[in-house]
């Protein structure tokens, strides 16, 4: 609906293209692929499976940018590898759905891109979930204004992120195990320990309404709050200010946006991946450890591939994650669950097969989704197996059916049979189902 | 259509469960994953991406038998990986398209299966192509018939596969080479000439209509012949007798079905994989060395993994020779080449973005594709890339415009344009989108 176009590319990249592009840990999680033939004894590797899909785009766009358009919006939907640990909703292999748009510094593709997953989640029957807003170049300015050196700043990230697990605390500790200044730890810390305050309001509301989300009015109050702690902190900081600036465009152009309702300002937010560059967004929704998806600008990796930058910003579903919040919640739509035949075929002789396959054709012409049983099992184990995979209907010919032209159309469920001529026999089973669908 | 539901297995698998299921040239091709972590200094594999998806459907056949029906038909879509030379339709990475039914040992599943790809070729527009049909274990009879010993059978039909790339000397060459003996390799390779004599007919008509199939009749005369051959050779061979029964059976039951114009008898197929026990099949088109997907049965195989023979047939689709086939012959329909977007929305000031995306939500919300251009680029350099893309309609919205609640649409086509009420402007697109694809 936004106008991506798709894109796949190869499950196998080169392993330089991955490596150092997802910081320290994801290296670690990078599943490496042996050289092949005479080098195989070497024992090393030169290919690798795909970490993300946004480090193949970077690269695919660095390749062709002379052939493509100036800006080039695309979507994707493949799976991803990363020798993690499984844990519920996490696995060594899944699907991610990516939209990512190439060209522009706009924060109208921010935007749009926030809109686009809000209609998807809503679309898949999701209520109360949060597009969380953050900016790197805001969190740059708070870490500068608390006197961290810029060379430090990622470690600082590391742990301040880990606040809503630890607690101030712990990340104090954390944050001078990692040789930041003590006086810039309590300057950081005390920031976020105040942030955490105006959150109070939300907290209450999730935990009385979980499946309601906050009001709008309530929710801009509290993007307005915070917006406030942090103009008051990073005021006259540069990168800070700049950070800032771009937050409230996004929100102001999302105002009349279904996005709107769902987006909040959260500056603990830090993202792990270390390419991106602008604002970074995260889904999350509640009783979830972990998000649904999440994403950002990232305006210097296809630089690192071509030596020539160029603008781009995406988005990330988890598709398993997102499944297995629909599953436990019961949001799978009933039309789902249908068998995969309408009807089986069943004889009572083998030497009728080929009849019983020709008739499957004919009902298959009128739409139907056939089985035909191959075995010369006893009519009633051949009944047993239709209905333990859900089949409605089954097709009885036996030698009098087949002379006579007609066929026994037996409906499972309601335990009735009728005798029909086999050239009606499909449309009649076709509107029979009708009926079944619409009775849900 | 078939009955067949869905199955995907992941993309890695257990070297063990790869290794020695595809024949020696197969087991080099394998992609290996280095171990990780501590273990990944070994240099050792522990893993292994997915060659085809017979053997990963066996090993989960295998593992978990005891859940699944007596009879499962399972259809996957999914890539496979093989570290081959690239040439033209044969890809490191491409995709296989699977239907396999598990659980009988009756002919109707080949022919079914038959019938199936038959109907996909049909209906994706090919018209002249075979689905080449020979068994196994009429292949183990000629060769017993010659004389020549189980333990070179395999080594026997390597070289006769080769029959129509280089010539009768040169199998002759080949088969010595691989210790057959003389008398065994002249007796199998005077049979296979003689055999080569029954095709003219069909080699005349393919070069006379390159694009029309054999008349039915004609095809039917042409197995009805290679089928009194080979009886003849192999008389009184039991083995060969009883590849032979099966094939006459599967080429009976198919005599109403659509697949009966393309079945073709072919005694020289062997099909490389080394788990196939009984019927094989290799569909081909003329224009293309190569196949575009091959099966058999293969009732050994699940047995490998869990000890337990479980009878099993299936065919394999190859996705990118088709779409190269279908590609060179320009046998995509004219839709698949639409352009991403139905409409553009273009702003003269930014400040006016906001007011596009909003606009655009409401055009979205009529079912239509809308790309908004994000940046206060010249409208000219607007339009253009609009162009570019084959977007065939551009929204204006210019200050006059949004104040008086309306919108220029430009038709870049008709190079016309008219101005529009805002609310009304997705419907009369959509209209006019209606005409343009009727007009074709």
């Amino acid at each position: 609906m936004y106008g991506f176009e798709p894109l796949e590319t190869p499950a196998v990249e080169n392993i330089e293209t991955l490596l150092g592009k997802y910081g320290e840990e994801g290296n670690q999680l990078i599943f490496k692929i042996l050289k092949r033939g005479e080098h195989e004894a070497s024992g090393q590797a030169d290919l690798a499976l795909r970490y993300d899909l946004t480090v193949p785009l970077a690269r695919v766009i660095a390749h062709h940018h002379a052939k493509l358009p100036r800006l080039f919006k695309r979507y994707q939907i493949q799976p991803v590898w990363r020798a993690d640990r499984p844990a519920r909703g996490r696995f060594r292999e899944f699907y991610q759905c990516d939209v990512d748009a190439i060209g522009s510094q706009s924060p109208a593709v921010e935007v749009e891109l926030c809109c686009a997953v809000t209609e998807v989640l809503l679309e898949l029957g999701f209520k109360k979930f949060f597009v969380r807003l953050n900016h790197r170049m805001l969190l740059a300015g708070f870490l500068e204004k608390a006197g961290i050196p810029a060379n430090l700043h990622g470690e600082a990230l590391v742990a301040i992120d880990k606040l809503a697990k630890i607690g101030a605390a712990g990340v104090r500790q954390e944050l001078l195990d990692r040789l930041i200044p003590a006086e810039s730890a309590d300057e950081i810390l005390s920031f976020f320990t105040q942030l955490r305050s105006t959150y109070t309001d939300l907290d209450d509301f999730d935990a009385q309404y979980p499946d309601r989300q906050l009001p709008l009015d309530r929710l801009r109050e509290l993007n307005l709050a915070l917006y406030a702690h942090a103009a008051a902190f990073t005021m006259s900081n540069a990168v800070g200010g700049a950070g800032l600036d771009g937050l409230r465009t996004i929100l102001e152009w999302s105002r009349q946006t279904r996005a709107t309702e769902h987006l909040l300002l959260d500056f603990s937010l830090a993202r792990g991946l270390s390419y991106y560059t602008g604002a970074i967004m995260e889904i999350t929704v509640p009783d979830l450890a972990g998000s649904l998806g999440g994403g950002g600008r990232y305006d210097n990796l296809v630089g690192m591939f071509s030596g020539q930058d160029v603008p781009a910003c995406g988005f990330s579903l988890g598709l398993e994650r997102i499944l297995v919040v629909m599953g436990e919640r019961g949001m799978f739509p009933p039309s789902l669950a249908r068998a995969a035949a309408d009807v089986m075929v069943a004889v009572f002789d083998p030497a009728d097969l080929s009849h019983a396959m020709v008739f499957a054709g004919t009902m298959r012409a009128e739409g139907l989704r056939v089985l035909v049983y191959p075995d010369p099992d006893k009519i009633g184990k051949q009944i047993k197996y239709a209905d333990s995979l859900g089949v409605p209907f089954v097709a009885l010919l036996g030698s009098n059916e087949i002379q006579a032209g007609t066929v026994t159309v037996k409906d499972l469920a309601a335990q009735t049979q009728q005798t029909l001529h086999q050239p009606a026999a499909g449309a009649q089973i076709r509107q029979a189902l009708e009926v079944l669908k619409d009775r849900g």
